[in-house]
């Protein structure tokens, strides 16, 4: 077999056999098939498609690649979430501890931000003295004594998709379903973990701009999980406008602290409860039954998510009870308009929390801890004009402009359409 | 301008602009933008297609990467031919010097073969002594002394083709019609000849399999020709039998000498004559007109175009006079059975050549000088069982099985169809 073979079959729109995905996994990893190579394979995937069959044994091959985790001696079932991504998406932070204070463990490798959509390492990476990087043995004893682990994959889990990952990221071969759908579900699924929870965003914000694609990547994924014995459920969520009103690493580290400590805003309240419920369901573990002990949101207003979080930090190194870092200068961003807010771009507050420092463009760029954008408004309220809808957080003055540049447009005051409902569609 | 909005643009189906496919080129010959990045352009253009002008921008650029000849100066008009590649295709070399003999000037710039099909080089390094590269300046006073030169095309032409080549070898994505034109008609407009004819091959043996595929090539490099400037005329003929009856480096030469001779078979001199008529017509040169003294089949039969050859071969160190290399092994191919021959695939009998040593799979392999096959009969033939068909020649007798093999039901016998005519079309 030769990766001429492979590619050609692909292009001239055919089915790829078990034994050709099986030899170019494998081979690419090994360095046998060129880089060069597998861009034309990306670019043909990405424009002929790949069945069901193929994405599954394409992810299975990924899995077998590397170590695949093993968590079944823990004594309590695993669970996870994977989100795909958007503005202002802490999620994870108040939902690993929440699940974990529920009676389940989450054994969660995370990853850093590229573009506009944030990375919950970077997040973390706010909170001083916490570090990412555990070893298998440092991540099974917090899972054995605290139930959570945020944390970043080793080299060793599914090294073909970091190679592809990275190609992709070069090569205009990121949006393609198959692909995107195999290299998330070969991560989560080597990370050893038992049940998925996958929150697919949809909207401006998002990678999946309709709900017609998203639902297409959300039941490739849940298929996927399903062939792999991992019980699996997707839900598609609004990302047109910024999930809760703190879009920055430290800043959502903030707001992550008030959900866990019973406040917070409304709609990442609702989203981490949701998301814990289905976490606990898909684990087999349900309010008052064996080993759960409460419901999400009784473990949020008790403080026993707060605990859990508190010693998921601090055995990874952070100070819970550190001062937060916070940006040398603010600047706000008045209302152009008087009357009712209905839309706030997502997307455009996403790049211009990047362009204050909050996000890199390549992957070797630092990220500013304090950068970002707060919202002193959330859509569907009403404004006057001059009043200040947005506040712009940034380490330097000099990123002020090109911020306040990516926001131009970004408001519609008045308007006719609503927000996405935050909960569109669930699928099973 | 980066590469991935290239790319990305050509994937999702739009028309590249002037400024990108500019940029494209230059920056891949600058090696700013990466293998693997070109080959998922490549095969985003292959299976999205071009339109013809960004296929005569895309090799406008591909021109421009390097240098670009000029004969202009040389006191009588320029024309070559280019073959898109056949089996026992030798009529580069009984051609330039007839055209030569008639009063035009031949500058072929020439290639190497890679798989089934030979390459002119190859061909003609079968003779002692001969050297395919040449400075400009030997190449400017060889046209002037003897009218006619096939050499090795110099680093500094179409550099941009030449590395998007050798990519496209081992990416799957030779096989698209605009890349295939524009690397052709780069090529052969940066050599400086004023008049340009295409053999474009149709059938077994060659690249197009279908008339339908090779007029759309013929009609997009006649297209971008006349764009240049150059006067550019396709001729679309068969190529489902070998041509001839020698397949093989100094096997083809030996035949050509029997052509130059005024004898040889019918169909490679038919081929000759219409070629040669053909460029000196494309380069204004026809007989009884100032600069032509003689029609091509006059100069083959007065040995005029042989006096060229002899002095072309000299010029670049051959001795016209050495004997050629032999094989050292032979073995005949008897008839399976007695009737017509109304079959003879082209394909199978390149492919046999190319394993008994004629041909190489990779670049840098080397070839048999001796190695080949040669046809006893033609189709059209009546054969008797057991009377030898083709002759295998190999330095090795190891090496016929392998050759055998290949020749697996390339024969039919008494069947229905007939062969293609020779000149199957015009497109001008």
């Amino acid at each position: 077999m030769d990766a001429i073979e492979v590619i050609t079959a692909k292009r001239d729109g055919h089915e790829l056999s078990t034994a050709q995905i099986d030899w170019v996994i494998h081979a690419y990893t090994a360095e046998e098939v060129a880089e060069e190579q597998m861009a034309a394979l990306a670019m043909a995937i990405l424009l002929n498609g790949m069945s069901r069959r193929e994405v599954a044994r394409w992810t299975d091959a990924m899995i077998r690649s590397g170590e695949r985790m093993d968590f079944s001696g823990l004594g309590r079932p695993t669970t996870d979430k994977h989100s795909t991504g958007g503005v202002g998406d802490k999620i994870t932070l108040p939902l690993a501890p929440t699940v974990a204070a529920c009676g389940a463990a989450v054994p969660q490798l995370s990853g850093r931000g590229l573009g506009h959509t944030g990375g919950t390492l970077d997040k973390l990476e706010s909170i001083p003295g916490w570090r990412a990087s555990l070893t298998p043995e440092a991540m099974t004893a917090q899972l054995t004594e605290v139930g959570a682990v945020v944390c970043a994959a080793g080299a060793g889990l599914a090294p073909a998709d970091r190679k592809l990952y990275a190609l992709r990221d070069v090569t205009g071969t990121v949006e393609s379903i198959p692909l995107i759908a195999s290299s998330i579900m070969s991560k989560k699924i080597a990370e050893g973990t038992g049940a998925l929870v996958l929150d697919v965003k949809v909207g401006s914000g998002a990678f999946m701009r309709t709900p017609a694609l998203a639902k297409e990547l959300a039941e490739t994924m849940v298929a996927i999980g399903g062939d792999h014995g991992v019980r699996t459920v997707a839900l598609l969520t609004a990302m047109d406008a910024p999930l809760g009103r703190a879009v920055g690493n430290a800043l959502e580290v903030a707001e992550s602290l008030e959900v866990l400590a019973g406040g917070g805003p409304d709609d990442v309240v609702e989203l981490t409860v949701t998301l814990a419920r289905e976490m606990l369901a898909a684990a087999g573990v349900t309010a008052g039954k064996a080993v759960s002990t409460k419901d999400p949101a009784d473990a949020l207003r008790d403080g026993s998510a707060m605990d859990v979080w508190r010693r998921m930090i601090s055995a990874q190194g952070g100070d819970p009870d550190a001062q937060l870092p916070r940006a040398g200068e603010t600047r706000d961003v008045p209302a152009p308009a008087s009357g009712v807010l209905t839309r706030l771009d997502a997307r455009a507050v996403g790049v211009a929390a990047w362009r204050l420092g909050a996000g890199r463009a390549r992957k070797e760029d630092a990220v500013s801890a304090t950068a970002g954008v707060t919202l002193n408004v959330k859509p569907g309220a009403t404004v006057r004009e001059g009043e200040p809808l947005l506040t712009l957080h940034a380490d330097d003055e000099g990123r002020f402009p090109a911020a306040q540049e990516a926001l131009r447009g970004a408001f519609e005051i008045d308007g006719d359409s609503g927000p996405l409902p935050l909960v569109i569609e669930r699928v099973a």
